[in-house]
């Protein structure tokens, strides 16, 4: 990899005001793909892009990403969260577009490296981390719908608080009965732009009406729940722990794969299954309905408070934060800052 | 508006030599909204732009377009065939996606002039016009999933040969039975960038197969026409003309538009109705598939010579352009051109 450091360090920003992709590091990675080949990797200052008008992935969208995070652990070193599993899903979802599979051990190698650079980025308060932002565009400079020929790979990191503002608390989650997120043979299961600008309308109508974001529902027949959108979505139900099982409209979360790791590990049940919202709206009726929560990176464990279907809103374990959820919270979050054993092998030092 | 004219002037491309997308003209229209509104359109040399890393659209997708043309007609002059049609389904689709729409009236004064200035660039070989790009991007400097607070609008000028480099000659076109492209409640009815990079994949594995491009299949039963991604389909059977209807997952093209009034007034049975690829497998065993056609603003009216579906290569018309497509071609092409008289209403001089 080639290292070109900047001349010129930025401002920290106030870290008690950090919200969410708001700030970037000093240094990012680059990459581009020319040629039928990957360019050396290189880190370099943090800076804009020169694109032409034409790029193609200004036009026809061919572009990816994903999202992970660095955490300060306990012993002061920086640590991944399964990054290894990120970068893959980053490559399945390359596969999907037409775009070329980045070597992950180049990558990763480069990530370790920029992270260590930009390193006094990293906040240290409780819940804060860096977020790390793999991106791929389509670089070639023309219309007309093709793959592109050439691509530009990057990295940007972005010191964060948590995802939602209110941290822990319970979010009202609206279920979206008309609009659609994503149906199978399209790309709801990777992290392709095309997918996040398509979901806005339906969260911009939700945030109106006082709701945090919305719960999809199945484009077939608008019965089953799918996610969140910036979430996978849990259901306990009488003491069952559901998801919706991924049938190719989901994204395969990471922190979805944990938690279903982390339940089945603690013997508690866990249901990849279809859920249907009438059977959510009859255990809520029944009082059977436990806890819901959704599961990120972003947001690593959100409970649900309420959820808002149909004109009615459920209030969820009286709109406060669950036993399983904040068990599930903590689990995770003591493996991500070091602060228990990683017995999953989930972690990567820096 | 404000108009910079550049100093340095670029050599033309050869003209025989177009194709499509290739080479863009000396001056673009660029126009950002900030602080909730529009600042004035302005005239600008042809150049790259410079964008944060984390803008917006390369992020999350919120980005839209559409295209249309500009024609020398037979008097020397300039004319568009319905700009203001396009316009609005660009604020249409600016809609579906949170952004802003545009002032019509501004913007077309704005395309007028650009087209103006750069009139040298126009090409007069037979088929040849300019292909116009209005884009636009949301271009706010941070990450997390809303409705960017900040757009680029512009419009670059391309000059073009026919979509296909084959011209008239009719394509192989293969049903896609898996892959989806759009689904009632999505994006399919716009026209944003998300679309087609879901769509690249199977367009890859058709063309890895001997086929131009694919035939989508509604995303329920994978079972009705849909379109073609490019162009809008048309099949003749037995006589009659029938397309598929508009159900929210179809882009209303306006060539399609144009062609059912262009059948509508000359009294041909045209029917926008849900059409199985059952039934037509079923014209064509019974000699009654006379004709299929796309139709679309690259490529005007392209015949379907070849329809691959579940193994099996349907021939229409002996693999040769048919009468009606050609007598549309020409109607259009002769309105489009300045060669026949317009009692549509649909030209526009500049």
């Amino acid at each position: 990899m080639k290292i070109a450091r900047t001349k010129q360090l930025k401002e920290k920003p106030d870290y008690s005001k950090l919200g969410f992709g708001k700030y970037f590091t000093d240094h990012m990675i680059v990459m581009d793909y020319v040629n039928g080949k990957w360019n050396e990797l290189e880190i370099v200052a943090y800076s804009q892009f020169s694109f032409d008008p034409s790029m193609n992935a200004m036009h026809y969208g061919q572009g990816i990403f994903d999202g992970l995070k660095a955490y300060a652990n306990t012993n002061g070193e920086i640590q991944l969260f399964r990054p290894t599993e990120n970068l893959n899903r980053f490559n399945r979802s390359a596969a999907r577009l037409c775009m070329p599979e980045i070597d992950i051990d180049v990558v990763l190698r480069g990530l370790k490296k920029l992270i260590d650079i930009d390193r006094e980025w990293l906040p240290k308060e409780d819940g804060t981390s860096i977020y790390i932002r793999p991106t791929m565009l389509g670089t070639e400079e023309a219309l007309g719908v093709h793959p592109s020929k050439s691509y530009r790979f990057f990295i940007i990191l972005s010191p964060v608080a948590s995802y939602y503002a209110n941290g822990l608390e319970p979010v009202k989650i609206l279920v979206e009965e008309k609009l659609v997120r994503a149906v199978t043979g399209g790309t709801g299961n990777i992290k392709c732009m095309g997918n996040y600008a398509a979901s806005l309308l339906a969260g911009a109508r939700a945030n109106e009406k006082g709701y945090a974001q919305v719960l999809w529902l199945d484009a077939y027949e608008h019965k089953y729940a799918e996610e969140v959108g910036a979430m996978n979505i849990f259901f306990v139900i009488d003491g069952i722990v559901k998801t919706p099982q991924l049938l190719g409209s989901i994204l395969p979360g990471i922190t979805r794969d944990s938690v279903i790791a982390l339940l089945k590990d603690e013997g508690v049940p866990i249901e990849e299954t279809r859920i249907s919202i009438e059977e959510v709206v009859s255990a809520h009726k029944n009082g059977k309905l436990d806890e819901v929560f959704g599961s990120g990176t972003a947001a690593v464990i959100s409970p649900v408070g309420v959820l808002g279907y149909n004109g009615v809103d459920l209030i969820i374990n009286n709109n406060k934060m669950g036993k399983l959820s904040a068990g599930l919270y903590k689990k995770l979050t003591d493996i991500q800052y070091g602060r228990s054993q990683d017995k999953f092998g989930w972690i990567e030092k820096i």
